[in-house]
């Protein structure tokens, strides 16, 4: 995990070095930072692995957030993935590109951030590799294991109802509110923006959800409910109907965006775990289980249309023929 | 590992995933690319795990190597990293950053030169993600076993003997040409330019290393031999003697750099392999058990300073005390 850099090495990158290497190990990390490799104790169980990337300008812009935040949301989203397989997160690895004007202080607290993500969710930061860059980007892989079984986004059925947990369009909102685009005040503004700076990964469902016989498919909601859907239902060969009036929306969404389900439908970051049950369960006796609050939106059909079932069951609007990526843009076309 | 691009998402990104989907599995690889997480079986002995990145403009530029090379290098550098624990390569997940202007020829190209190598190395590709940023990066995590334990940079003490595969510098000497500084012709050129773009991991000699008893202390030369073999001594706690002479060097390298060691102790880019051994052998002998050449360049002493003896044994230069990063910059100042 050397970095060859043209030229010489700055000297920040023996520093942040350092940080990594100040981040705690459980027992079961043989060697942590500083080899060529980081030494796992052997897995007995299947293990999963996801990469996910925060880039600078992309996912993120750095005067929206506190480098506290934003290094714990560059490990959620990655314990988000591990999540929706129902999976418990083990050791990650960092790649850390960064650019000139961050110092020293900015990365204490960017670790500090991750670090304590980190022990919330029991996982070892085991290595990492840091690189210049024209923009700061965190990137991170995550292993773990799936010791009941990994739940797929390739295993719903006709029949099977469809469950989300949280609310949805929270975040999109938060970043709209961030960029000036929506305007919001006080205690929805907080909750919007936080929801969009700071989310959970929803571990502790998807550990209990992935104890459920049949194993549910699921998948984390990362790019919008109805993109993600339409992952689960292309991978699986299926259709859909949801219901408008079904989709999960807090008080907040519906303080300051209103009735309007284009941001609770199309929006993403809001990292909650859509899955779908062959045996249905009522959304309250879930929400009982999982820990969490969950949601019926709807119900697997054969075939390959998505449709959105209007308030009241009388309007119906295809939200977009599976295949490809279904989601926001084809949702904007119909 | 779902990508949320504030914005359209790239028609880029599902042919590109495309390409990721193509690549083959192996057994070993219960479900690869296109879910939250990939799902590999489980593995018996110490898992390892590496993280390097290879940025445009940082570590490559575009013009000087073809789409296929760069895939494939990509790669290598990691598996080097694994080469050097002595470890057996298993899966790995890309993240791939990419800018305007390259289009879905070159990607082709990319990943058919990752597909070639990873075969070659006998590791699947599990899984990635795509993301947007300004300058292309392609960032590839790699799993895998050390069943006959892993080599580690902390284990040299004073009295082993210290060898390195293959030649010293070539690479250095390969990317001052690519760059203009540095001027050569006919085959010399198309040797070393090929040692910096298209290097070998030495996965073979690295796995039969880590069958010698006790395990040696090892490293990769991705720094520079005099940075590298600095990671080695400041892990262990001790200091060396490095014999000028004795740092192999291509026939390529005389031709075109001449006497200065210069570039052979500080260029990076190797990928040779650097160990220390308790029991010394004759190079001769290592060279046919690790199925590769390798020279002893010195050995380690007890205290912190690296010395290197002249030709002759008659000048001494202090190379510099480890602690902090050893190597060329601290060579220049002396």
């Amino acid at each position: 995990m050397a970095d060859a850099i043209l030229g010489n090495p700055l000297e920040e990158f023996s520093l942040i070095a350092r940080l990594i290497a100040k981040l705690p190990q459980s027992r079961q990390t043989i060697l942590g930072p500083g080899d060529d490799c980081a030494i796992l104790a052997p897995a007995q169980k299947s293990q999963i692995v996801t990469v996910d990337s925060m880039v600078e300008g992309v996912h993120f812009k750095i005067e929206w957030t506190t480098p506290e935040a934003l290094g714990a949301r560059s490990l959620t989203v990655n314990l988000s993935d591990i999540a929706a397989m129902g999976g418990r997160p083990r050791a990650g690895v960092i790649n850390l590109a960064i650019r000139p004007g961050l110092g020293l202080r900015f990365f204490d607290r960017l670790y500090a951030g991750l670090a304590k993500e980190a022990a919330a969710a029991k996982i070892d930061i085991v290595g990492g590799n840091i690189t210049r860059a024209s923009e700061l980007a965190i990137t991170i892989t995550v292993m773990g294991e799936a010791p009941d079984g990994a739940m797929r986004r390739d295993t719903a059925r006709a029949g099977d109802e469809i469950y989300v947990t949280g609310t949805a369009g929270d975040a999109a909102a938060g970043l709209r509110i961030l960029a000036g685009e929506m305007r919001a005040r006080g205690r929805h503004r907080a909750y919007l923006v936080n929801r969009y700076l700071s989310p959970s990964a929803r571990l502790e469902a998807g550990r209990r959800l992935a104890r459920m016989l049949p194993l549910p498919s699921a998948i984390d909601v990362s790019d919008g409910l109805a993109q993600d859907l339409g992952h689960v239902l292309e991978r699986s060969g299926v259709g859909a109907e949801v219901e408008a009036a079904a989709i999960p929306r807090s008080e907040a969404y519906r303080a300051v965006v209103g009735d309007d389900l284009a941001l609770a439908l199309g929006g993403g970051d809001d990292y909650e775990l859509l899955f779908c049950l062959r045996r249905g369960e009522s959304a309250a006796v879930l929400s009982r289980r999982l820990g969490v609050a969950v949601s019926r939106i709807g119900r697997i059909v054969s075939g390959r249309q998505v449709r959105l079932i209007g308030a009241g069951g009388k309007r119906q609007r295809t939200l977009g023929v599976t295949g490809g990526v279904a989601g926001w843009n084809q949702l904007r076309e119909h």
